[in-house]
């Protein structure tokens, strides 16, 4: 990741119209593809030690509904920051015609405590949760498959499939929701990847995917998502929607035969689908996998389970990448939000109106 | 605390130079006298629980320089939320002309999970703490005294003395600092006060001081900054650069003789002149004394100690001003900066161009 290419003291605002700008202008794929790449790249570095990564806090609440507002940090020591601020709100979409996940990037210079970059968060965070799949998908599946499943047809839905259609071969997608109008708009939503989608029962299209997503919003407690009886023995999962303290989409049946990496594995335990497992049940992170792929081949024929419960890390590539982006092509607002008095130790200086010396003359006050 | 005053989508995004028409507009006194009573009506609400606030959490670092990058979040339940994000960088006025303290003030509406505004957090923080050491010594003070003492002279001094000039009536100022040129240059920085003030020897400050305020930079391990062997038998002392593990300003001995209030208990212990003692030598928190000052009147006669560490609950309350302010005068940037696509399922809906159909008559494309 390249440091900020400028030492200004204003920061930059990138609106939801300027990311859209960029997806206009270098087009879905690539802004995919140096997502994941960057993506790739953090997490091989983050077994180096550069990189300081928290589990996530926040705020959490059942009344009136269900809802969190979390923070999540990453310090890349001596050159950035990244603290994605995210609401996850389940109700949203029926309540108030707003999408589940609300949030936005916050990209910090260190050495000056600079706010250096802010963005929307709810594109990116859609973005880099299907890159994040991507990767784990590159390693762990086949290269070229026949089908795959989608459980779960909501946002994060489109940006999984047009994620994994950046790093594997397939012919089929399958589909489901337990919301029948998400799957009826599925096909339309993601028509610009051109590809044969299909409504299947949930029961088919575990027998038939070769890689599955899960991408649910179930409830706590409510899980598993998945039967898992069924599925093949080469399956490869992509488990998104566990993030949450008692909130599971796969059995562990599923998990105790499968090898299961965690993007971060401390916050999984604690939130992902390795809740359910004990310690030396759990496999490799990712950063791992992503950084020795060979060794982790053999696991191709084999059934392997990403436990994607979104980190700081992945907000911070995909951040990295559309601040560049931004600067490449000249676009956002330029605020000089942090107030940085000439005197950097009278902080009402500038309040003090000019001094203004009216004399006129003749005249006393 | 108001409710955001509208449902916008936007984000009014706050300037410095917004902030700072603000504070001409209004003036300083006025600025700091809401900020005062929308923190005391924040206190009051503290202890019946309809808040949320976590200790401060961050980043530290030692290499290349000492620096900190902390977030301080806190939740009204069902109403508001206020994280501020800020650093901590004792090199940046002398390195970079830049405050020690550079950060952003962010306000969300947790039901929707919506960032409704973001500020400056340097202007805000040293009036927010200026206005925490006002609610302290407004209960623990003498109302009138003769003379008020500044060790330290940075950016913080200049709000701590116009905060107390608001709610204690006093005849002189005493200033110390180490570095000559900020005890030079404190007169004109506060000169807006019309306060007698005098640079004086740290000793003479200690002895001649009813109310001190200590607001300095000390590394870790290289305080108390006080001597505290010739202070009144009445002073009230703010301490307020003690905000770090190991960072303190004042003598054991002062704090066992005095009632030692935190701003924020469980903070303090671990950051603030509350390390230095044991849990029973802790007095009440700032909430319980702004709710029952007359359980505290007789503490104005005896020797009193503010420890403040700084609390997300000080930010909260500012920044509500500032934003309520905004609204009334219409000022500030709205930015659509989180992506709502109008389906809500669609994050890539609004990338596609407008469907274009273009046929010329007799043309086959």
């Amino acid at each position: 990741m390249t440091p900020p290419p400028q030492k200004s003291k204003k920061t930059l605002i990138l609106s939801a119209e300027d990311v859209l700008h960029l997806l206009r202008f270098y087009g879905r794929d690539e802004v995919m593809d140096r997502v994941i790449a960057a993506m790739h790249e953090a997490f091989r570095r983050l077994p180096a030690g550069e990189l300081e990564l928290p589990p996530r806090s926040g705020f959490y609440w059942n009344q009136p509904e269900l809802g969190l507002l979390e923070w999540m940090p990453v310090l890349e020591r001596g050159r950035s920051a990244t603290i994605k601020v995210v609401a996850y709100i389940p109700g949203n979409p029926s309540a108030r015609a707003l999408p589940t996940v609300v949030g936005t990037i916050s990209l910090y210079d260190p050495i000056r405590g600079h706010l250096e970059a802010l963005a929307d968060g709810v594109l990116l965070t859609a973005v880099r949760t299907g890159a994040a799949s991507a990767l784990a998908t590159r390693v762990l599946s086949r290269p070229r498959v026949e089908t795959v499943g989608l459980v779960g047809c909501g946002m994060q839905a489109v940006t999984q499939l047009h994620a994994l259609s950046r790093v594997i071969a397939f012919e089929r997608v399958l589909i489901c929701d337990i919301e029948r109008a998400l799957e009826e708009s599925f096909a339309t939503r993601a028509a610009f990847l051109d590809l044969p989608i299909e409504r299947a029962p949930l029961e088919v299209i575990e027998r038939e995917s070769d890689v599955l997503c899960t991408i649910t919003s179930v409830g706590v407690g409510e899980g598993p998502v998945l039967r898992g009886d069924e599925l093949k023995a080469h399956v490869h999962v992509n488990a998104v929607g566990s993030d949450f303290p008692g909130k599971t989409e796969i059995p562990r049946t599923v998990l105790e035969r499968s090898l299961v990496c965690p993007d971060f594995r401390e916050q999984a335990v604690r939130e992902g689908e390795c809740q359910q497992l004990d310690a030396d049940e759990i496999g490799p992170e990712l950063s791992e996998i992503v950084s020795e792929p060979e060794r982790f081949a053999d696991w191709q024929e084999r059934s392997t389970v990403f436990d994607s419960t979104g980190s700081a890390l992945e907000d911070h590539a995909a951040m990295q990448v559309v601040v560049d982006m931004a600067h490449e092509q000249g676009i956002g607002t330029w605020i000089q939000l942090e107030h940085l008095p000439e005197d950097t130790r009278d902080p009402y200086g500038p309040v003090a109106p000019r001094a203004v010396s009216v004399e006129l003359a003749g005249q006393s006050s």
